[in-house]
């Protein structure tokens, strides 16, 4: 049996684009004698689609659009996913389902039994899980018809009592097809491959795996789509963040790939990319623009909008103030230089002027604190956003993860923008981006790399002066964000533990920021955001 | 047997200052001859703790809590809430659970078995469901004891495929206790007394309801725990936002209680009041500034902060432009006069002019538009927060749920704040409360309340320039964001046609605003935040 592998990217809500899409694919492939074509989880409403599943209209939408894609399927047989009505009285109203099309109409739905519903995920939100299970029969073929989670449940410690896995594998399948909505984070390819390899061994039986490419917000899709043979071991993967079609025939699996995965930096490099290139492309925007400081953070992310944009539509603007030090002009227009991008400069301390002299009347005789420091950001903000509505450009923001973390920004001013492009990216990794990016050529100034990070607030103003050293500060961080460590834990570690408890105060204190930051492109295991859900107000830690 | 029903207000992970609350209302319990006192829903580590349930470090606090005011039931028996961990090894690792402690120890547990994961809840990311349910027998009586959701599956159509409370009464209990944490809406009340009467009539038993007071940032507790009798007669509730302390003879209950229930607009006032209190309280602030336009937005939130903190902790600051009429500073400044807290002035055009002048060389020949429309609510939003910062105070919010819902509001100017406290309130609604707090003397200026509303950021601008009467606007508003009806089922309600789909059409255009909104103090059964996921970037009816 030859089947596709279908690696699309589609735009949530959009049913008559994702419908057209998918159904475009059909048709190649029935050109092509495939005799089986596989879309994503809910390939025709698009992933996530979060609350619209409470309007009865979106479901109603998603009924029509897999009829409409059901009537192309003659000679050949797709599986889509989409959401649908749970029959039964009881239990939430709808399911997560792939359905099976062929003959031009749904034959047979597989629907999800095993819900996330941690991290960014809000499945049992919706669903109600399956728990009645049956391989569909197609040519002859026996298939195990899975959705994305119903194949991870591998470990000994599983978060769900049942295993639909366990039960279709009771029917002797002769392969397993898993239609995924699988969000990219720099380790996750090797947890997919683990789960896909793990089943077709336990099996004994070729796993097909299909995921999305291209970004919804916050969430990018790799694609980089699986194909394992009956000893587990991988012999087909889609691109990673590009369209694909894997076509395979069952009877004659590809030998083994080798040395097929990209390194950490890389594949986070190309996910901001792709998450800065496909925010633009579904928001309708063309242009860019951001704050050029002279300092890393803002030079990488210029790169990194440059490479997903084109330099026509990346303008940086610069915004000296009398703190700034001459090498943050000269290191900003050089790196403007080197990507070929516009860029213009508006001194900011003229205005500074006009607030000091608007609040003279209430600030007379109090000391310069971070009242005027935050002023000065504001404004800057306020010069960007007023550019981005002139120009109709997409702010970018600089911000970095350990900043983030400790509240290290200004709300309304540098925390301003659209998009969070490193807001998932601790400012170790902003340096091992930059230096990646630099292989070969000097794209971002090595001074910008090389000088010590300072927000340039006040005079002499250094990031040291107030936080230890980042590759310190990011490793606890790391603990305490990603791997839900506690303080004692961290502590155990090896930590300083005064500094420990600083920091993580640090991190608590600031959530009502962080509430009203733009939305951060996803590429760790925990990202602030969606996925990450603190009390704004809380005492723990204090 | 003789129970106390105890009505408190937690703060969450503060397991000291809980553990103290809670000790303290045994002991004083004791000394009263009080059997059972019976706490809300988690009560040990407050509510919603949401993602510190995922450290160990927060759980083996939980458990320690739990043990020390164990110590203190001797005598009594108590019943508190905490999570618990899950032995089996199948399942997500924790139980939300209510803990019978007497004798110095924890005696029985009942675990949650119906997980709300659906608005602001998020109870199935934690918790495994309890799928075994037995009464507590304690001096000859037989418990069930439920917590919140358990007693909520009421209707022809359920949620869950399970009901705690059918199994329990399978076993003859004397009466029933629910421990809960059930936020207020405006509507909620109703709702609460539906559910207690309807199993008290079921199993003709009585029902202990007890609930929270306070503020969680978002959340309020109404409190108003409520006992039924055998009947499904309320014969006792606890006081609205207050704390308070239920005790009743379960041998001799009161008569039930008549005309107890405050009107809407009585109960959303208290609300926000309430909500506007215990998150200064809880952050630790005193102070509370805002922006005073001469506008009904401005001048109830102010008349709302002074009643919840006081008028003389409360600063309005008047930031008129060359646009403002007259009478918003009059307005304004009478407003200040009524309420009797300071205020100042400080006029933003010469701030604006050299904004204006700094981007001349950029904007020049482009003509005024929303660039410079948002420029001066920046500049007012950038003053007001410098005021914030150099004052230590917080800043409150002032858009209303209608703005919110079409957009109407600037990124950075006057969408800043720290809480939004109309942000759930929609404009009908703010006239509303308008009248009612003036309804003995005229504390907001009655010609607020009058006048046609405007931004003011060019001349002559009105809200009706681009927008619909706001009674018909919240119809709508209401019908697509409370009610999640499609354009089409607006649209068959009477609504023309391309006012709806315009509507909605903006509504969903902003979701990217809505993502860097302040908290907003929910009132309704539908708030934006955390209650309503919808995608930032999606088709769905373009």
């Amino acid at each position: 049996m030859k089947i596709a592998l279908a690696q699309i990217n589609v735009i949530i809500g959009d049913f008559e684009g994702n419908s057209s899409t998918i159904i475009k694919k059909i048709e190649e492939a029935k050109l092509n004698g495939i005799d089986l074509i596989v879309f994503p989880e809910l390939s025709v409403c698009g992933y996530p689609p979060q609350d619209f599943l409470e309007f009865d209209d979106f479901i109603q939408k998603s009924y029509l659009a897999v009829e409409s894609i059901a009537k192309h399927c003659n000679g050949i047989a797709a599986i889509v996913g989409s959401p649908t009505k749970n029959p039964n009285i009881e239990g939430k109203n709808l399911y997560n389902s792939a359905c099976f099309l062929t003959d031009g109409k749904v034959q047979a739905y597989a629907h999800k039994a095993l819900l996330p519903n941690y991290d960014i995920f809000d499945e049992y939100r919706y669903f109600e899980p399956s728990k009645s299970f049956s391989c569909i029969t197609f040519k002859g073929k026996k298939i195990a018809l899975t959705i994305c989670e119903d194949i991870w449940d591998i470990d000994d410690d599983p978060l769900y009592t049942l295993s639909p896995m366990k039960e279709l594998l009771r029917e002797n399948p002769d392969f397993v097809i898993n239609i995924s909505a699988s969000p990219f984070s720099y380790a996750h390819l090797e947890n997919r491959e683990k789960v896909v390899s793990y089943w077709a061994k336990k099996g004994n039986l070729p796993v097909f795996y299909v995921n999305y490419w291209g970004a919804q917000t916050e969430l990018i899709f790799d694609g980089n789509s699986l194909v394992s043979n009956t000893n587990g071991e991988i012999v087909a993967k889609g691109k990673a963040f590009e369209e694909d079609l894997i076509v395979i025939d069952t009877d004659n699996l590809p030998s083994p790939l080798t040395n097929y995965k990209e390194e950490k930096v890389a594949r986070i490099y190309q996910a901001l990319v792709c998450g800065i290139k496909d925010y633009f492309q579904k928001m309708g925007f063309k242009k860019a623009l951001l704050g050029l400081s002279g300092g890393i953070d803002s030079a990488l992310t210029a790169t990194l909008a440059v490479d997903a944009l084109g330099a026509e539509n990346v303008t940086g603007i610069l915004l000296p103030s009398k703190f700034s030090s001459d090498h943050s002009v000269s290191d900003a227009e050089q790196l403007a230089i080197n990507l070929g991008m516009s860029y213009t400069t508006i001194p900011i301390e003229p205005i500074f002027q006009s607030f000091e002299k608007a609040l003279e009347p209430l600030f007379k005789g109090l000391p310069f604190n971070v009242a005027e420091e935050n002023l000065q950001s504001r404004i800057r903000g306020t010069l960007l956003m007023a550019h981005s509505n002139k120009f109709n450009g997409i702010l970018l923001n600089t911000s970095n993860k350990s900043e983030a973390a400790v509240g290290y920004g200004t709300l309304y001013g540098d925390m301003n923008g659209g998009l969070a492009v490193l807001g998932d990216v601790y400012k170790t990794e902003v340096y091992e981006l930059s230096n990646y990016i630099n292989r070969d050529i000097e794209r971002i100034p090595k001074n910008s790399i090389q000088k010590a990070p300072s927000a340039e607030l006040r005079p002499g103003q250094k990031d040291s002066d107030s936080l230890p050293d980042y590759d310190i500060l990011d490793k606890i961080l790391y603990q305490y964000i990603e791997q839900r460590k506690g303080p004692n834990d961290i502590i155990a570690m090896g930590f300083d533990e005064n500094l420990v408890k600083r920091i993580l105060r640090m991190v608590n204190k600031v959530e009502f920021k962080r509430k009203q930051t733009a939305p951060i492109l996803r590429i760790s295991i925990k990202a602030f955001g969606h996925g990450r859900r603190m009390p704004i107000v809380g005492k723990y830690l204090d």
